[in-house]
């Protein structure tokens, strides 16, 4: 059994270490299908790099569709192409976004998020609007260095990352944080030990959920919305391999 | 490791069924610790039946917890209880409603809910806006049979199910169906087969992601609203065995 | 005619204290039933302690419509068991938090609720969600103590409801003030002198909506959500005496 | 004590039918003090309608405030200049839509509102999401007769709103029915027995209300939305008399 | 083609300056119908002085649609009238609190809004609440002076809204702000070039909409909420000239 | 002065229409300038075809700000891009969905939206709720023609358009009719003629609007949400030509 992971944006070592947290989180038996997407933006901060990303991120989809996967996971808070993604697949495809605040729905009454850019906060925010949990998001939060410098300075990063969980606790009244970006997946751990907090990852969450859903023997409803593409020119093919 | 899955009505044939969709449902190493409340209503059907099967459930969570459990799947569509449960324990509490929401949100745009009687459809209605997917939601249907009929007259209430999934389908526009009722588990696989559209069960729903969140290792948090009661006479005891 | 006033904690001095606010509430002619619920926490304070009283809380109010009660309050901020407490009783139910919210509403344009624990923060802001007026109420308060510590320190109390309705007008815009636990009814008319703003008491509130309920002769709906309980083991008689 | 009700429209007879239900609504030693607007529209069909009767009706109010009325009732679904109202007032201001749809929160879980126009339909759909409570409104219907037509063909509008009555039970699912038109408020005893579920009416609840309210001792607030209105040219005099 | 400009206020001087900016915004060869209403509150400072504005509003924009205007504005930050100006007119009416919403939803992704009195501040909260852009506005600030004072003391009132528009960018994260107030309209450009925001002048806004509905050939519709009143004594005529 | 109008999907001959449609709407001495997307899906049918189109779309908007275009109107009823496109654009973006809401919002109180697919019936849903119409939005209806089967079979097409409608007034209340298509644009006068409703095109209230922003002087906030793209590996540069 293969769970694809795809890492939306082309930076590599970011790749490798949403690999880790992946590898780590899924149970024996389960295979990691691990995917840079191809010529898209070294990272994904704004909505223009989402869109430059989505295309070949579908194209990924659709080829690890045709090596066996059995379900998807988008590696980026910001759920690029998350619905176009259930669209072209016909297993169940998930978004470390959606996936990380169902966890937090499920562990706690309020929480808060925190991400990288400021920019990222409003489509944070929209997204919980979206995904119904607007009411129980305290507040989205940003520690003000882009999705890279988690990499090139993370004693920085983490240090800011500790400082904002902190302030979610006494400030905003968050009973657990949740990390708002893949590039944060590996310090999760660390920051909840660090914090006494619940801090929730959503690489670890939505690699376990399409576990579960591999197990429960679902896939993507077929019928409206996430019908397959029509054939079309310049269109994708309407049914995954 | 132990899933602790309890039935809050005090009928035993139906802890049987659901113990046999649990079963199937979780990974190989995972037990399933099956209760049945002690001296609850017989069946669950409004709020008044849901109170008076809470105190009796709660302590089941706590017995639970001291066997041994790592999480708790409340196996009633009226997710009763469901935060006092959070509250009293340290592992994860599943609803089964709110477990079958989160993939109907992940696999389909747009769903709807069946249950049984009709009292019951602005409880569920309730609990998709509270839970964040009222927009999502269509519509709650209800076969109007009362939840033993699922038992007393299994042909009648398929028929009944199976006509409201094609209702469903040719007038909401749903494109999932998720079965409103924990004495419904055991038909999801053939309703989907007879109507051929996706039919999402909670009992399984919340069983594997009972066993997900086992595996992402996290626990309620117990700051905020889910904090380990206040020590009091009348009241549960401050921390879970 | 009797409004049946039920305290679902067991802190009998309480009981007392929520008695003498009833009974100034209420026109002459109109008797109070004041009831401490049996065997319940002492206090409530979260999802649990509701839970662990409402049963008892639900026979008291079944017992007193046999007595002849007209109308109900709960007198519990946290309205614990309001809609199973409808679906047992004929007569009007009210719940404080609601009661007191509607008086909100009704003469101001926005306003705070001040509480006691942290903890209940959450548990208000639902409830002022889900009775629809989350976008007019500014602001969930606590003082940050315990329900008893009301009665036990009751100069300390007053000091700090004093200087969270300070707060609510300088910082939050909010032009009255709803007590959000029916321990500080009686503290109401001496706070809004104290301070020149509108303060709301529930307790009062509930009362006397009671007492216009019963003269409008409107009683609880006996259709869908607050159906009589339908006959079963373990669950209510289908009617009340 | 003397309640004002004031009918914003100019129909006398009119005035005389809320007259005679609100004073059946209230206790014994209430006064009511019942007024017709002076000049405005013969009915209230339509914001421009509204508009034109909100003048003469604060003026009444201040009137009314003068000679001692302690409370106002505005006897009108539509409840025209109710914010305006609580403006100039020191005593508490009723609208008896608002107070229905408060009356019906507390007595059904779901209900249906019936009014006259179909051009009412989205005044009273924004007035109850508004009030918060659309999600618990099923629908407005219209039995698409004029204000004026429930005077001039009382024994068709009855029949025309049984019908609407027992459609809103049998397709809306609706547990109580909210009248839309104080022009209705004495056909609701007999229209509730004639059809089995729970009638209310905004006159009856917007009067009991008031009396309740002025009971509790609680006035309008005078910070922030309903601050007397500045001293200015062409505007109310900053204090009621 | 003609474009109604209608001040609701009865104050000339603040007439003109929104006549300049109308003038200024407006393209060539569409004229400017620029009218004080008769015998209003000398500035509009909360729902009273908005009700006894509409009348006279009304009036005026019937006059004006018999003297071939093609579309209105109402040129008072709190949209006085706005749907019953809609009922009695044929061309579009536009509110410059609507307007400016809508260029903000369009230019920015999160926007705050900066109005004169504190009062206002609910008011303007529960238009874009109305509008459905609640979740987009950040804040409503207000500068704690009167209408009038813009024009009295321009120079105060400039360096207070100066110093709302930084504290917006630094505080609630706005990406643009609106003018709360057809008095501050002149400043708009200044306050932009001042601060490096991007600053929305409702006046401006509404005239270019109105310019560009007109283009569209669009009228208000006559089916349902803005049908032409219904011919009563002491109502507007059923149709425009 | 030029408008750049793109038509995110490849097929010409629709193009040729928005741009007839688009020049018709403009005023005199704005050019239009009119693109098709290239290499895109054929038509926008989901979301897939939506991801597929938003890249070519970018570059476009890119190239003709450096032509000297002054706005931008995205030609498809989905707004594919939107938020991507302000982000890389100097001058305001419109999305024909987003402009026809709003001008619906300003001439009807309840409107309902008329697609193609049934596919399409909850993207649009979606959008209405997220641009905050949802309320206000009765129904989205879908005539289940595919996008191109609006240029192969016309008569067929506007006559299942027609019956819509009149479907829309009979059965949603609805006082005004959005087209969900911009193939639908040249069909708009002739339907409104037809069915006696007001019917709004998007892609006229778009130009207009754009049309409007221009003169108002008014581009796109560079702070938070749209801020320009960071400079990247894979990303577009950071400020438009």
């Amino acid at each position: 059994m293969r769970i694809h992971v795809i890492n939306p944006n082309s930076t590599v070592s970011m790749t490798d270490r949403i690999g880790r947290t992946a590898r780590r989180a899924v149970s024996a038996g389960i295979q990691i299908d691990l995917v840079t997407a191809h010529a898209t933006p070294a990272s994904i901060e704004g909505y223009a790099d989402e869109a430059l990303a989505v295309p070949a991120m579908l194209a990924a989809i659709r080829a690890a569709e045709a090596r066996g996967a059995a379900a998807h996971v988008i590696a980026c808070f910001d759920d690029p192409g998350l619905d176009a993604a259930r669209e072209v697949a016909a297993g169940p495809v998930l978004g470390i976004c959606q996936a990380a605040l169902q966890v937090a729905m499920t562990l706690s009454v309020r929480f808060t998020v925190i991400t990288t850019l400021p920019r990222s906060v409003p489509i944070i925010e929209d997204l919980a609007d979206a995904y119904g949990v607007g009411r129980r998001c305290r507040r989205v939060r940003a520690i003000d260095l882009p999705v890279l410098a988690l990499e090139d300075d993370p004693i920085c990063a983490e240090r800011l990352i500790a400082a904002e969980i902190r302030a979610a606790q006494a400030q905003d009244g968050a009973e657990a944080v949740v990390l708002g970006c893949a590039g944060m997946a590996e310090l999760c751990e660390r920051l909840s030990q660090e914090t006494g907090i619940l801090v929730i990852d959503g690489v670890t969450a939505a690699v376990r959920q399409a576990e579960a859903l591999i197990g429960m023997g679902y896939r993507t409803s077929k019928l409206g919305g996430y019908a397959w593409p029509r054939l079309k020119a310049g269109g994708f093919a309407p049914e995954a391999a």
